[in-house]
């Protein structure tokens, strides 16, 4: 089946091979994990790799602070939309909701007038500022992403966490059941240092990695890097060696 | 006495032979740990190797990625409901708990068209969508599981759990007194790798397998492997290495 | 003193000889773990071995189900009901609230023309269902008790926790304060396999085991087993071998 | 300075003589670790080896189960009623909570009559029966433990905690204000049996034991026993051994 | 820059001298931790030894009790108030509040009587009883802690935490924004043992000791003795040895 | 691209070189831990040492003491002001949040007058007394953060945590979202002293340190010191040695 590539060095092969078109994938992580980093360069990548223009549906609102974050990365996203291969579109939760349900929307023109068919949308959890109650606020969810399959779009949906760190994986209940994927960017303390960690927990209809991997956001976006090794507990922030391996460490192994 | 055979390669023997008629389930994880699988399983493998018709009760809201998701374990669900062996209903729960009442609804007939003698609930969680009052919610959910029972369907029921990893295993209260088994899905990080684990935790009437075992969802469904060994503390989400494997792995064993 | 015995293998020891006539004892665990077994084996040992009559108070609502499950166990309900030394009262928690205080209530009735001197109460926590105040549901079911002790029983009451495993022994304070007595079933993972604790933690007037014990339920109902032994935190659901066994395990003992 | 003895074996020397004439002592504890029996024990003693006569105040509502107990300890309190050196209120706590502030109320009588120095409240946790909000309620308590100084009385109240195993020691703060002193019993599972340990933590203007204790509950009430040993994190439900006596158990000590 | 000498043995030393003129320091830990006596220190040697008159704000309501217990410290507070250097009031928290707004008051007039320079609030948190909406009771006590500066006097303000045991450090974000300094007293289970931690958090303007010490309260007031040594997570109230200590205290040193 | 240099010894070097212009970063930590202290270093070495004049923002209701802290650390502040190098502006959250939504107000103002591009605003954390809505509230600090920018002003915003120790990284979803950097100070408890540890968690645009160091407050400021070494869970603020070090420490290294 047709995989859509995300591009990212290493991320490709997590989730063996890409995402499936037309699903939603929830990246979920704290504040500085690189959620909105990685949904960018999966939406740049499709315009300038392969052939796929893509929208950025953000909620952050200062344009200039927006384009030159990406400019960091080698990214020039006035040059992809003056080419038609990208669509920014800076907006607030309220009008994206209405907007949505718009056959003739800004975001109904955008997909017509670039032929998207990749979108970021940076971030889900500003819709928990439009609705307070939860049953309503999932099922607003619901629409929002369905909507955007509709639209022939494959998604990524940033979700940020508030504790940065510890904590079990949980976006709430609200959003797990709508996603079609669930990517996992975690802080790790490791030997006095703040690790980052990736995960691939769930991928509708696809064998995926399911090792955690170590990642770093770079010059030119994430890199996943090696998978751990001889550690527990990486998932709840704070990795502890093996006992084995504390052994090793220490006095060598035995027999060899 | 009589058993319903779920058919899954491990999962009956680990039930002592399968479910009880006209009984119904839990099968309770978090997103991705294969709920729907499971149940797909079930209720595929009932109308093609067992001639045990059945039903599909899902409030998915999209038939094409949901034939599609089963197409990809190789269940052409709309031949099997061409030859009447299986009946996909798709609804919301507010209509299926209205239905549920009739003795004219969309599932009695479903039942007294096909003979279905099994049925899926994907999921039961959704109710919580429908009732916010917990006990309200109980006696709603009681009530409809009670007629399930008295259509003579056996059930399986999937519950999601919101914390995806970690959190003792707990479907609310609200379920635990109405089901008549419990099956738990869970992921594990074991050795920085996210495994998955299964366990009968509660199956009335019945003896069963109480290890935890590990599981893969493969091409053609889910596959019941090996037992956890060496490991403690595995239902909470972080396998930890018993300490007299992690000597022996570290050192060998003292007096070989 | 006079003892009410269980008639469950094992159990009559822990408590030092059995029950004290005329108090409620809770029996408290998650799902699955027996409870009702254990209550119905305690009525029919009554009624069948120790020549006293019982009555089991169930808000079970499928007779059928009922029935059928004592009968695996190899307690034929409804013969011991024609012989007149057991009365199955299948009520729900409104009515039998309401009928506890009627001197010709169900329940009196069912006492005097059985003698019955024990009851089973399955389960005390639907008692949550009818009652939302904390307060007035702690009088409440104060009162249910308390008359049952006047009609000369002897009881067992059955509480469902939710946390299937893990979390500590606690029935709600609202429960805790009016038994006399206090029996613990737990899930325990142990080893990588779900084992069953059981532990006498009150009985008020009486010395009892104080160790906890491994348990079955087999083909006739629990079995008390040996104590667990080089185990530490079995009440949290989480069994933890003792670092001298896990030495001793790897290396041997030093000095042997 | 005057001690009031409690005349409970190995308690007297934890409390570095007994209590101080006129104050309020809090015994904490779950269900079934003895705090009625403990604070029996020091009125019985004062009526019949010190020479002070005592009140009881009971929330229990069975007079038959209550003085049944009591003598299973060998302790008689009708003929010390008769006697007129103990007198056993049993009232509820709306009752208990106006009569306090009646000069002619039923307790100032009891005391006046009887000429009684120690009073046992068991428990003053059915207060929080009375009143919800909590801070009327600490003002409540406030008011009704003052009053009881203000009789002359010395004081054992018993609290009741819900969490029977695990928790930390705390009777809310509405409590640990207005006691004087604060003895916590306690469950702890220690190698596979469920101890019982105690511990005094507080008492004002005196010098105490601070070790933690084992005691046993026996045919003539509480006993104290030696300390705990090796053991870490008692006060939690779940000891620990320590390390360096795990090493020892299992190896033997290095150098001897 | 002057410091206002506590006169505590050990305790100035932690303090880096003692504490600024003028500024508040929070007192906080468990009932029993030592709180008051420690406050009443302060004040006393003020009054005695440092030439410092003082005012002990106390809202006990037993004032026999009060001098009392000071007495057993030989602590003669009303030959203190005789000699005009030290004034022992009375209040309620209500009073106290709107009494220190009153330039008349009765606050104020006790330090224009006797020069008072130290105060003791005991305790702060009997605020919680006046007043509660946190934000309101956040500005209440931000005013009260003000106007004691404006007085010119050093304020020692208890605090006292309602779990007796564990809990991280937290006076409720109300009190630490207030405070100019932060000392925590705190029950440690250590070796079967309750020992006493004293901690100076933070001492604004000021370098101070970062260990945690032991001490003990004496028949003179506290005593702080040595640090802690060889032992993780004192501050949560179960302190642990490091491994490398058990090893040494089971095998030796193993190159000495 | 160009960086605004703190000029805190070996703080510039962990954030890669500086804070990015324009930009809002958070100050995180318990009372005590130096936020102010950070703060008033980052704005008053740019007044002194780098030209670019700043403004302290604070909530502070004592100028005195406010202007007496910083002249112990050799800043003074007045002298600076004077100059025209410094603003400090006391006001309250309400009178703050008013007056940055004014072009003329009084923040403007002193930026116009000084040419300020730092500021300290001390603390974000104050804005939970005006609001209590969480979502107003939300908004309400994006709005004020983003004038600051608008400003042409770098920002540190200090955020006071209320759990002194213990406790995971979050200053509440609120904030970490509105931050473009994200600087954590933690007590960290350490063979028995409480240490303090710095991390940079996020810096938007920028390659940063990612090891966790400790650091000193001394007579000049904060000092960065070595990363910790051989610690695990540092920043959960029980520092557990590794297993590893915790050997060699004990025996020494086996192979050496």
């Amino acid at each position: 089946m047709e995989r859509i590539a995300t591009g990212i060095p290493g991320l490709d092969e997590m989730l063996g091979g890409g995402l499936f078109p037309e699903t939603a994938v929830l990246v979920e992580g704290a504040a500085g994990t690189g959620k909105t980093t990685l949904g960018l360069q999966f939406v740049v990548n499709g315009a300038t790799r392969f052939d796929e223009p893509g929208i950025v549906l953000t909620f952050e609102e200062f344009p200039r602070q927006f384009y030159h974050d990406a400019a960091a990365f080698g990214w020039d996203l006035r040059q992809l939309e003056q080419e038609n291969r990208l669509r920014v579109i800076m907006s607030s939760p309220e009008v994206a909701l209405t907007d949505i349900k718009n056959p003739d929307g800004l975001l109904a023109q955008a997909v017509q007038a670039t032929g998207a068919r990749r979108i970021l949308v940076d971030s889900l959890s500003h819709f928990t500022l439009v609705e307070r109650d939860p049953i309503a606020l999932r099922q607003l969810a619901f629409t929002f992403v369905n909507a955007l399959k509709r639209l022939g779009l494959t998604a990524l949906l940033t979700w940020e966490r508030s504790p940065l760190l510890g904590g079990d994986p949980n976006a709430g209940e609200f959003v797990t059941f709508l996603a079609d994927g669930y990517i996992a960017l975690r802080y790790v303390e490791l030997d006095s240092v703040m690790q980052k960690a990736i995960l691939v927990l769930k991928l509708r209809g696809s064998s995926h990695a399911r090792d955690i991997r170590q990642y770093q956001i770079m010059g030119d976006g994430l890199h996943i890097e090696a998978k751990f090794e001889g550690q527990q507990r990486i998932m709840s922030g704070y990795a502890t060696p093996s006992m084995a391996d504390a052994f090793v460490a220490a006095f060598g192994r035995a027999r060899d």
